[in-house]
């Protein structure tokens, strides 16, 4: 993508910086000021993408050609476009690890003007994986041992949101995703079933899902409710032996409109009668991780599930309150002190410490350098634009969200929002760095 | 974007089509089936961009070896998908229409296996840019007259979404953008002022305004928040006479935070003393529609707003019921009975009478072929894969936005949701026709 891609007032600021000479060494750092009421924790992501787009930052002539026609940009500007590459350093917490308001998640260090072009596409970058992986992990917790399925491209907010939601899904603990695309580019496993349209378009039900289960003969999911779901059941049942006889076993059916848990319950108990215990039922339809839980504590006998717009767009909460600040020019802590706003200054660690069971206890926010009693979250990926080793696997990161939510204390697994439940401590240090900072900027 | 932005279904459905030799003609429909309940009307966005997509897609040698790599597909798909281009017929309401549920937007004609491959990526364009067209034409309508600029970049899904969003509400009336791709891609006016971290980069208030203004003397904007905001209003003040001197005048403040009425306001009185009465307003951080009607309603001076994440990610409505449904298949009309998902069948043009004075009287979605009293909102726009004329610039549609909005019915014009305020009726042929339907598939 790129690297204009960003907010014009980076590059306004950027000529002013160079105006000034004021390339010194900068910090900042990305982190969500505040929770969503619906959200207990979060799980970073995106990381990656935000690497590889600090990796490949650099201006081509069109995109020079274009600042310039803006006005008002000099030619010192545009000759430092044209070299500029990321120089600088990044710590980060791996993707995939659980973190909660106040903590960064990602901290930049680069001269100033540098630190300070990257903010609009790293929080885009960041923010976006971020919010749909923190949903997802939701869904995982309402529905374990479930198959779950990313559903969402359709109505995702463009084609780098429907990609990287299926990722960020993934990285959260999802199996798999139906768009072809994303699959490819992560090595995710692809899911896909039938359309009503399908069923629509043939003379019959029964005429679709012989010509689907013939062309597809891989164990087919066949959805059953374009015109009343029990029916279609029915009709799979009766197809069934038929299509045995030409080696094609059922794999599934799929649910999506309607009472689903009594679909389900009635479907399955029609399904086993008929001997058909190994087709398994699969829902979709206007579902997210209440809609799973509901229909789990109903007794549905549902084994997988396709979670759409709701996930890909993070319905409940689309967005976060994700910022990227400056903590430190040229060797001095700085403050934000906007009402609602203000921020913690100084180069931070977040250090987690654990019980004997291997549960969270308990999260501070610290300045970097003051003692480490606990696990440090934020570690070196980047210095001088180069990785620091071998980027993690996508496979890497879903495993350690996995380890995460099973750390989790128990209070922020459900679903239900418990305010404040899971305790994130400031520093003496940080207190102390602050009550200086705004002494020193009155 | 790569042909396989799809869902992994449309290719599972093409081969067992091209099996059964079902290439007959389909008509499929886009539309919405129930508006949010925060949304009075709807504005048709995106077509440009579905046109794109239709006219460009084809698949890579690559991409079909990824589908090979899948497996159950066979060479006749895959022999298929190397030649395969759009060659179908589309109908569309021209982009800044205002439209309701049940009104297709966009109309395809093509052999069925081609119309039911293109339904993901067109979903997700259309759906898109129709969901942020509709959110901005709300704030375009809370505030008359005012500067609007899209500032969403950081917190929209991904970068498609980031530039989608820009030239959607551009579309719908905003004035510009501070994303500066999505201004060169567009040819939007590209808008921007400073960062927090500015202010704070510097050793004072003072010196970050003194340069900035210095670096950019175009009528500068000045953040005065960072510490407080009637400091930093004073400062400006102060400052005003010394860039005068300079040839500097500067063109704005801006406030990010706090009781933005209550700065506005003393904020105003202060520069009106100081004899700045060209110094504008400018306001921004967590706006939406309604923040903007409050603060306009509390008689707030404020002259623009910079509108973020609640537009880019629409956030009270972060997704429509937009779907894309058979309609007909082989000159025979189709119908899908799911509970709460019924469509209604047939190939169908939407219908609007106005009244003496051109506002919107009712729309009647009707079968294609009834007769016309009214004006036809679904035009075509492409034929056999071709563009139908010259397509409408950006202009145009932002000029049929701003025409829609004024013909809106007064109940429609407010943020409050007035449900069914507008009269859609189904025509009579079209509850006759879905009668005959249900009657033939039972």
């Amino acid at each position: 993508m790129t690297a204009l891609l960003t907010d014009l007032y980076q590059l306004t600021m950027l000529q002013a910086y160079l105006d000034e000479g004021m390339q010194q060494e900068a910090t900042f750092e990305l982190f969500v000021r505040k929770l969503p009421a619906q959200r207990n924790f979060l799980v970073a992501a995106g990381l990656e993408q935000a690497l590889q787009f600090l990796e490949t930052l650099a201006f081509t002539d069109d995109e020079i050609a274009w600042v310039e026609r803006q006005g008002g940009f000099r030619p010192a500007l545009l000759d430092h476009l044209r070299t500029l590459r990321f120089t600088g350093d990044v710590h980060a917490m791996p993707e995939g690890t659980v973190f909660f308001a106040d903590e960064p998640i990602l901290r930049v260090t680069a001269p100033l003007p540098l630190a300070q072009l990257v903010e609009s596409r790293l929080l885009n970058l960041v923010h976006f994986q971020t919010l749909i992986a923190s949903k997802a992990a939701r869904v995982v917790l309402a529905a374990p041992a479930k198959l779950l399925i990313d559903f969402g491209m359709r109505r995702a907010h463009g084609a780098e949101a429907a990609l990287f939601a299926a990722r960020a899904a993934y990285l959260a603990g999802f199996d798999g995703t139906a768009t072809a695309e994303a699959a490819r580019r992560y090595g995710l496993p692809a899911f896909g079933t039938m359309a009503h349209s399908f069923v629509q378009a043939h003379a019959s039900e029964a005429d679709a899902f012989v010509a689907f289960a013939r062309s597809r003969p891989q164990r087919p999911t066949l959805l059953v409710d374009t015109y009343d779901p029990l029916q279609g059941v029915q009709r799979v049942i009766d197809l069934a032996p038929r299509l045995a006889a030409e080696g094609i076993e059922i794999g599934g059916i799929r649910l999506d409109s309607g009472d689903m848990a009594a679909q389900a319950r009635a479907g399955r108990a029609m399904l086993d009668a008929a001997g058909l215990r190994g087709v398994r039922i699969f829902a979709s339809g206007n579902l997210d991780e209440w809609r799973v839980a509901e229909l789990l504590a109903a007794g549905a006998p549902i084994d997988g599930f396709g979670i759409g717009t709701a996930l890909d767009t993070s319905s409940d909460a689309p967005s976060l309150d994700a910022v990227y600040k400056l903590q430190v020019y040229a060797g001095v802590a700085r403050r934000k002190r906007s009402a609602g706003k203000a921020t913690w200054p100084g180069v931070k660690q977040v250090v987690r410490r654990f019980d004997a069971h291997g549960r969270m206890l308990a999260d501070r926010v610290q300045l970097e350098g003051e003692p480490l009693d606990g696990e440090p979250l934020l570690q070196p990926v980047m210095r001088g634009g180069r990785r620091v080793g071998a980027a993690p696997t996508l496979a890497d990161a879903r495993r350690r969200c996995t380890e995460q939510l099973r750390a989790l204390p128990e209070p922020l697994r459900g679903l239900d929002p418990v305010a404040d439940a899971y305790p994130v401590e400031i520093s003496a240090g940080l207190h102390a760095l602050a009550a200086a900072v705004d002494a020193a900027t009155r």
